[in-house]
């Protein structure tokens, strides 16, 4: 048992965890960090997917080295921490113990499973998701000897690996919602990627719950949905959400929120002002319902960990994270879709006194520019005072960054009218028009609603 | 004679004029609405560029149709006006006389050519850059038949028909200031730039102006530059600038701004409120430097039009256009350049107290994504408060979406601690990696600064 003394404990390897050292080094570069993680090397969690496709191909293009390249700034432990003791600022590992002065959980996430599909978690063909380069790679070993995969889980994960492992010629059968990316994108919207993944030959079986798996010996043969209908396949992947990965907080005494995320408040700081969680452990509020949400993304973990990171010995950032707008991009075939805070679907929900403005153009001019696609952008507002809660892209890869001006409007609190107006670059060969700018005329439909 | 009633007269048929008409229907459905514009086709001004290269190739396909697709539902005239009667509300063209309740000058620009090289224009090989048709397919035609173009001027336009004769593989030489595109991108950041242009092999003659130009005949054989340096060639591209084109307004008693735009204020009025102006036939001012402003975009005329049009029978949009951001994109080889606000240079001269931050990283993550390449952002902002006052993105094309993020930002007038914890959108087939989002980073910069 090796003893050591730490000012800042950073316990995880993820985007949280990463954000979190290399924001407290730059931000208090006289205390010293020690990071405690599990696993030497750590995945992109986002890149995950295409390690099944021809896109990357390989776990080993999708690493993060140890500590990445703060690791000789900070003291970087491997090993799993088993208790911490809050009154004592100690945290006991496997074969450490670590004393501490602040401490930062940023033990992440892992893949969510509907009771009524535990069981067949020891199948030999049935997978979850999991962040974990071993377990990715004997998924990628399994898939590249099967013939017919049943992706269960219509949520980004499950499309897009959906869609890679299609790009292997292989027979795929998508399980789902009502629309895949239901959460983020409204029916009109979802459609179009569902076209796309029809044409590069994804078989679609949505609207229905898969109830049960279909086993023989250690194998799954298939899945049954709620109507009855069996679909047969040879790998089983469960793509149906993630939980936040708590149980070593809970342990410790700290209060969960609702969906066992731990509870944190707008600086990242549990009840023990010495205390913080970043990341997917984190119990998360959205932004504009104040519902809790279950919205996990490594680009919100980032923002988290940046809060906490300017908190430790001090509040710098006044309610430095006010919840989630669930800014999410994903690209299906050769098109982005991107949807940022509430869809039109959630804000009815709500009971939100809502408008929208939509607008399809081209994302080049004149049209005639070689590249030329189409690009669309939805937004939703409140009705009387026009502030934007929402919005959608389709388009280029260019919509993987328009979503991020609409981001900053929602996140900023800005109206249709400041956005009907606004001031933007606008070039032939890289954007619409000037004179037909989508979200410009997207605010305008607002505006005149 | 033809005599005409309307209720809103618009002079132009450039993007501001476009913009006019079509925000003005929608905002009045009820008031008639005449367009009156001396060609019956009109270019998309940004898009003249690159009808000399290999892009479009073809002024056809850098062509509006007249009117628009709004032009059913109002009344268009292909008419030149030489007067206008303030007091009793009439203009006076070839053919027509048109009485009016509200008019909106949107006369645009013509090139600005210094005195020094007036009479050369004479000359059958020395041109300018007009967004007229008939012009522009003269030059086009012109080039198509000789070797050895000079380009004098190296702001965007002179820098992208440079990039695009060269596609053509004629020789080019480039004659301009100190740098590239200086007055938009700082030293470090235009270098790039010229490093691109020269790979390319167009020749640059930077940091001397053209003194005049060598005549024979009626024709010119090359430049000389103020060091005596003479540079042959048998074409010669005066892309100098544009001046606004206010010669109408002035008869009609008008005032005019310095650099002579028509002074409007911020809701694009004259000082008669029934007498409006939108686009570079305005005097603008910089939205941070608030000194008089000599830049011409058509996103930004597009920007004032939106303005005027909510304006015309009641103000709408409180103090709508508070000067210009300078918010320019374009692409130098499969680079794309964007720049927004005021840059380093600038703010030196202006005196302004400021800080600088800049990240270099990937467009993609993790960085073996097959398209991924670098992606560099640099943010100006106020020392003191951190207000964002300026930004430059080099990278993939999606730097002509990043812009506008930086460009919202300074509109809304956000500092770098709210940039620093914004949350974005992040995905490996479309964006930097969460962890190190170019913005979030240069503004980290500047919060440690």
């Amino acid at each position: 048992m090796k003893t050591v003394q730490t000012d800042i404990l950073i316990i995880g390897g993820g985007p949280a965890a990463m954000v979190t050292v290399a924001t407290t080094l730059e931000n208090y570069p006289n205390k010293s960090i020690t990071l405690i993680k599990k696993e030497k090397v750590s995945l992109v969690p986002c890149g995950i997917p295409y390690i099944f496709g021809t896109t990357l191909g390989d776990s080993d293009k999708d690493a993060i080295a140890c500590g990445g390249p703060l690791k000789d700034a900070i003291n970087v432990i491997i090993d799993e921490v088993n208790d911490v003791d809050i009154e004592n600022k100690k945290a006991v590992a496997s074969s450490h113990i670590i004393h501490f002065d602040k401490l930062v959980f940023a033990t992440g996430s892992v893949p969510f499973v509907h009771q009524s599909f535990q069981a067949a978690l020891k199948l030999e063909n049935v997978f979850t998701v999991d962040k974990n380069k071993n377990k990715i790679d004997a998924l990628k070993a399994h898939i590249d000897n099967c013939k017919k995969i049943i992706v269960v889980g219509s949520g980004f994960i499950g499309v897009e690996i959906a869609e890679q492992i299609r790009t292997l010629h292989k027979e795929v059968t998508l399980v789902g919602g009502r629309h895949i990316l239901a959460e983020s994108f409204d029916e009109e919207m979802a459609m179009q990627a569902e076209t796309i993944l029809d044409e590069a030959g994804v078989v679609m079986a949505l609207g229905q719950h898969a109830t049960k798996v279909i086993e023989k010996d250690t194998k799954a043969l298939g899945i049954v949905l709620e109507d009855g209908t069996e679909i047969y396949g040879d790998t089983i992947i469960l793509a149906t959400g993630y939980q936040p990965n708590t149980a070593l907080a809970k342990k410790a005494g700290l209060k969960l929120a609702r969906y066992n995320g731990i509870w944190v408040d707008e600086y990242m700081r549990t009840r023990n002002k010495d205390i913080f969680a970043v990341g997917d452990c984190c119990g998360r509020r959205d932004f504009i319902t104040r519902d809790p949400s279950k919205v996990m993304l490594a680009s919100t973990s980032a923002a988290e960990a940046r809060v906490a990171a300017l908190s430790l010995y001090g509040l710098q950032h006044l309610k430095g994270f006010n919840g989630t707008i669930a800014i999410f991009s994903t690209m299906i075939g050769n098109r982005a879709f991107s949807s940022a805070g509430v869809t039109e679907y959630q804000a009815k929900k709500e009971q939100i006194d809502y408008v929208t403005g939509s607008f399809e153009g081209m994302n080049r001019h004149p049209g005639t520019i070689p590249d030329a696609s189409k690009q669309s952008v939805k937004l939703i507002a409140l009705r009387k005072s026009g502030q934007i809660i929402g919005g959608q892209v389709i388009g280029g890869k260019e919509a993987g960054e328009i979503i991020n001006i609409i981001g900053l409007a929602i996140e900023s609190e800005l109206t249709a009218h400041k956005l009907f107006a606004f001031q933007v670059a606008t070039q032939p060969l890289l954007t619409s028009a000037p004179t037909t700018y989508p979200i410009v005329q997207a605010a305008k439909q607002i505006i005149n609603a």
